[in-house]
């Protein structure tokens, strides 16, 4: 049982807090009996950390810590009953539907889109390099666990839509010169919908890979929707294709 | 000019963050350029607050504030050139489709959905007593000035309900038992849509009011989605009724 906030175990699991550290072990943190249900499953984790008093799962060692240092390590309010530190996950090959995300800042909104990629079967996320890392505490919590069942990978968005030119069709938004997805033919090709920035929309210059743009059509007060309800509205209506 | 953060005007400013200070005054703070010309064309700025060398908008006094002061007051990490103080806004009453909040708890939440219900034509937002202050400042930030075009009233959800139970087509969440909203028959009358708490769903004593309950098609892996992603969802279906 470890009792001290200045043990060094208890240090280095703050330090998950930090990007660089992160990076740095290939590990990240998750809190919370759900999340760690989920990564017990897709054996990642690599360290149990168990609150004084709870019943840890069976046949897995864990280290029990007080109240205090729950307390310590975890980025919520509330502190969870349990946590756990995981392997990063792996990246695979792209395959099937895919949602880019073009520099998207905000954790909230990258957890949420996410979370409706899973439940609308879009298997794959392309991040861009300067979007918010996915190992982030808030993204982790509002991705609700989500994050095991797709492959996410970061990847210089130029040369990805560049190489992909032949297998995927390409789509950006563009709040005013788009068209409506449900009035689009796929032409049975998979998807790869690019999802711009919360300040500026999709980049640009990323317009010459799309073969067409979508909107989504609103009242002209408001310039535009959150960025994890328009990703999320696309892939709604691209999964009724 | 005010160059002191221990300026009493600025220390009732700063008590703006406080949900208790904002309800015994009747006021709200905004910030940035883009929500105090939203407030302006409302009518509703008592006092304008403007950073030193910064120009303000034309037939209107202000006050100028150092750069200290300006962060001091302000709710974000990089401070905006211009806030003001704004009269809280007038619950009218409720004509037109309704979105119901029981109890939702995230300000950003909260904030997409505003924006989300201007964008889809929901004249109405009705939330419950427990749900969060809609003069948070996340929440300001988060529905982009769109807080001005919808009409927000707070009320006991069950007296709301009651009383509305002939003029509405009430209608419910429930991710296992509800049918689509595109299948279902409105019957020419305006919809009372309920949205549930992050956590717990729909309030189930509720549901004796609903005609009928929504759901939206996802993968059995995920168990639900984000509120204000489900909220947006059921909106955009609504307007294409």
């Amino acid at each position: 049982m470890i009792t001290s906030v200045h043990n060094e175990k208890v240090k280095n699991w703050l330090k998950l807090q930090d990007k660089k550290y992160r990076d740095a072990t290939q590990t990240f943190l998750i809190e919370s009996e759900h999340l760690v249900k989920e990564a017990l499953k897709k054996k990642i984790v690599k360290e149990l950390i168990v609150i004084e008093g709870y019943e840890k799962p069976q046949d897995i060692s864990a280290t029990y810590v007080t109240k205090e240092v729950m307390k310590k390590i975890s980025s919520q309010v509330t502190p969870p009953k349990i946590c756990a530190v995981c392997q990063m996950l792996e990246e695979k090959e792209v395959k099937g539907h895919v949602l880019v995300l073009d520099d998207l800042q905000d954790p909230g909104n990258v957890g949420t889109i996410i979370r409706s990629a899973v439940a609308f079967g879009i298997p794959n996320i392309v991040l861009s390099k300067e979007s918010v890392d996915i190992y982030n505490p808030k993204v982790i919590r509002s991705c609700e666990g989500m994050i095991f069942y797709v492959n996410i990978t970061r990847k210089n968005i130029f040369d990805f839509l560049a190489s992909h030119q032949n297998d995927y069709l390409i789509c950006g938004t563009d709040v005013k010169k788009g068209k409506l997805l449900e009035d689009t033919d796929l032409k049975g090709k998979d998807v790869c919908l690019i999802i711009g920035n919360e300040g500026r929309g999709m980049n640009e210059s990323y317009q010459k890979y799309c073969e067409t743009l979508f909107k989504i059509p609103m009242d002209e007060r408001c310039e535009s929707l959150n960025a994890g309800v328009s990703a999320s509205i696309l892939m709604y209506e691209l999964t009724k294709k």
